[in-house]
């Protein structure tokens, strides 16, 4: 029998479970205290809900379920699929309950999303977005307030050298005119540019030539990111301004690519406001991968990863392909795996949560007669807020202790005879072997104690 | 467009995520101090995985992924399914990483499930279940410790009338054999027994008629289970032990039997010790529906609702299905769903979860200029720990505080132009409609102050 997980499947063992438990609740903590409201949408899917929405590559990759009972058996006909990501999802939610959301609804969303991809490094078939959206404004304090919001995740869970680029689809329209690449190629140039980081200019411009820009446009087009990416600016602030001076100069009287700039020097005085400022740099080559993004667009990242730590933007057409009215909308996901990856390899986790097991106290069994002492004690202690296993057997004490010194419990209780004659109870902690005897009503407050001063 | 979840399924808007979240958070809390360990596993399983653990029924209702790409299409196939539980995915996870689990191994998960059933009032298509269990021990104290868990759970979360049913398969086998039911029709009378609070006594005893057992036994059987429930005694603790008493003599000299009863006892006992006794009840017609039970069975209920609240058992002989050696296991699931059911119904939720929104403070905007000035203002009060919500636009005043109020949201807070000329702000708070102006470096600690005064 093959007890493996399914292709691209993983098993969260318990160490790795307490670390995504510990993250999940900092970006939780995080997102409630910026007003997002929890939401939560079904795995399930009707099959037309994603239809459509992701592009032609990602469309290809959904998970779709047979029909129930003979029918499917004999058809093959799939009716339902498993959620792509959790924005088409909201974007259904609110067509559907718009009546009974507020005006601005801004929801944080942490679930699982599924993609029949080929696996690879820290790439899944099942994997945890953790996603903050807020619908209903085009105002520029939207962008300000995700991305701080984002940026207070990262810095909680202890990141120093993350920075998110900045970009947006007007300007990036604006560029691809200015080199004159034509219309019909944008989608294709972007695709390239997205690469950027990945396979150099060269490859770019192969990849460019491939798809039918022309040579003189794809020349220009680099060119242009080249000026944008080297302002001669160390300093992020008078780096953005400059940018920001280039792109209005490159782009000239483009009505779309104006208003993007001038939308993109907004959020960054805004997010200079909230005190992320240091931490928001313009990045005129960014061009994330989905295509129902209208608006800013962004990307996080630290140092040592080529591949993102979180993105996002804005996309005021979505909501309107399930809706009659047209909604504006903008949201930020963080990725979870990326980040646990990054936080395990850099040590990042609290010894709390490293340790081998949550429990801090193990009950030992001294007999079968006096077990339900034993389970006594350790409801008194669990009363006290402790978190305390109990060993399952009346099995000779070494062999009690030796377990709970290979699960990394250092404080083991005992109710022999004696002590139970005395109203006593016996302490023994692990990491230093000795073993002492505390009246009955103290041990709780001894271990909290001797907790306290190992940390 | 169709923008309805699809059949089955639910959108789970912010009022009732906030419950969930809630009772979640306490079931995890419980089951933490108890030493269980997080476990996590994918949604998607090999569908061999799954097939034949469930019985014939529950087999039927498992969701089937069709294969990816073209092959997939053209023929049907199906090779992956959803997890139909929480149980057989842990037997799978044991089997697989055994050498790297703790002998012992405890661990709690808290995940949904997905089964293909007629929906109705209370019964979904995906559905969260809460689950602990205790791998590698047939100590009575794995049973004792996991219904103390549970009861701790229902208690916490504000049941006071909950009461756990216990029985044990091997009893009921040897009072099937007592009533000679035939053995291959044993299945068939549990199957019958499980609906008596359901159907009755008449409905059982037709529904076993009609399964082919003999209109004697089924009668027999009925007067031995009528025997056991009505013991004359209104109080748990003399009602279990003359229980005990009276399946002792119908069981007669039936081995395994015998030892079902001195489980019980001693279950029983260890339940005395770790205080609640009083919440569990011998109850001999409880079958439970899943095959894979071998011991002691355990399911809680409440007075109101005839469905369970929860429910587990014994189950040594499952994880041999995934390995050649055969490990023990005890487990219990607590049922979401229901729960939030009854603590909605009964309005069991604490006021700060029922409230229309998350957030405890409104900034809001002045005018475009000073928007920065806002978000600078809504970060400080978020380091003070406070959930703050940004008005988007600057809107009118008037409306900014109607929004407000919609979102239940108490405290609005301003900083227009006086208040900016002498570093303070103006907070309103909106229960009273009074107004005030506070020094800017006292505003978290003056909304802290109101917040505590109202709860």
């Amino acid at each position: 029998m093959n007890t493996q997980p399914a292709r691209g499947m993983r098993d969260i063992l318990p160490m790795d479970a307490r670390r995504r438990g510990y993250v999940v609740s900092i970006i939780k903590d995080v997102y409630e205290r910026y007003g997002f409201e929890p939401l939560e949408t079904p795995a399930i899917e009707n099959i037309e809900t994603l239809t459509g929405k992701y592009g032609e590559e990602a469309g290809g990759l959904v998970f779709k379920i047979l029909k129930r009972g003979a029918e499917g058996k004999a058809s093959g006909v799939a009716d339902l699929a498993l959620r792509y990501d959790l924005t088409v999802p909201l974007a259904r939610v609110v067509a559907e309950y718009k009546d009974r959301l507020p005006k601005f609804f801004k929801r944080f969303q942490i679930q699982p999303v599924y993609r029949a991809e080929r696996p690879g490094r820290g790439r899944f078939r099942e994997f945890y977005q953790c996603d903050v959206d807020a619908i209903g404004s085009t105002s520029p304090l939207v962008e300000a307030e995700i991305l701080t919001a984002a940026c207070e995740c990262y810095a909680r869970l202890g990141f120093k050298d993350f920075f998110i680029k900045l970009n947006h689809r007007g300007v990036l329209m604006a560029l691809l005119d200015a080199a004159k690449v034509a219309s019909e190629l944008h989608s294709d140039a972007l695709t390239a540019i997205d690469k950027l980081d990945k396979i150099g200019r060269e490859g770019v411009m192969s990849e460019m030539s491939g798809r039918g820009i022309k040579d003189e446009s794809a020349r220009r087009l680099l060119e242009l990111l080249d000026a944008l990416a080297h302002t001669g600016s160390e300093d992020v602030k008078s780096f953005n301004r400059i940018a920001l001076e280039r792109l209005v100069e490159f782009i000239g009287d483009n009505d779309a690519g104006a208003q993007g700039v001038e939308n993109l020097r907004r959020i960054l005085e805004l997010c200079e406001s909230a005190g992320i400022g240091e931490r928001i740099k313009v990045d005129a080559s960014l061009a994330r991968g989905l295509s129902y993004y209208t608006g800013a667009i962004m990307e996080a990242s630290v140092p040592d990863l080529t591949s993102s730590i979180g993105g996002g933007g804005r996309y005021d057409n979505l909501i309107g392909m399930f809706s009659k009215e047209q909604i504006p909308a903008c949201g930020f996901s963080i990725g979870l795996e990326r980040i646990l990856l990054v936080m395990t390899e850099r040590e990042m986790f609290p010894a709390e949560v490293e340790r081998g097991s949550s429990a801090q106290v193990m009950v030992a069994i001294w007999n079968d007669e006096s077990a339900g002492e034993s389970l006594r004690l350790a409801s008194e202690l669990r009363n006290e807020g402790l978190r305390v296993e109990v060993y399952p057997n009346a099995d000779k004490l070494g062999k009690q202790f030796k377990y709970a010194a290979s699960r990394e419990v250092n404080f083991v209780v005992v109710i022999g005879d004696e002590e139970r004659a005395t109203g006593e109870v016996a302490v023994k902690d692990l990491r230093v072997g000795e073993q002492i005897r505390v009246k009955r009503e103290s041990v709780a407050e001894e271990i909290k104690t001797r907790l306290r001063n190992v940390g």
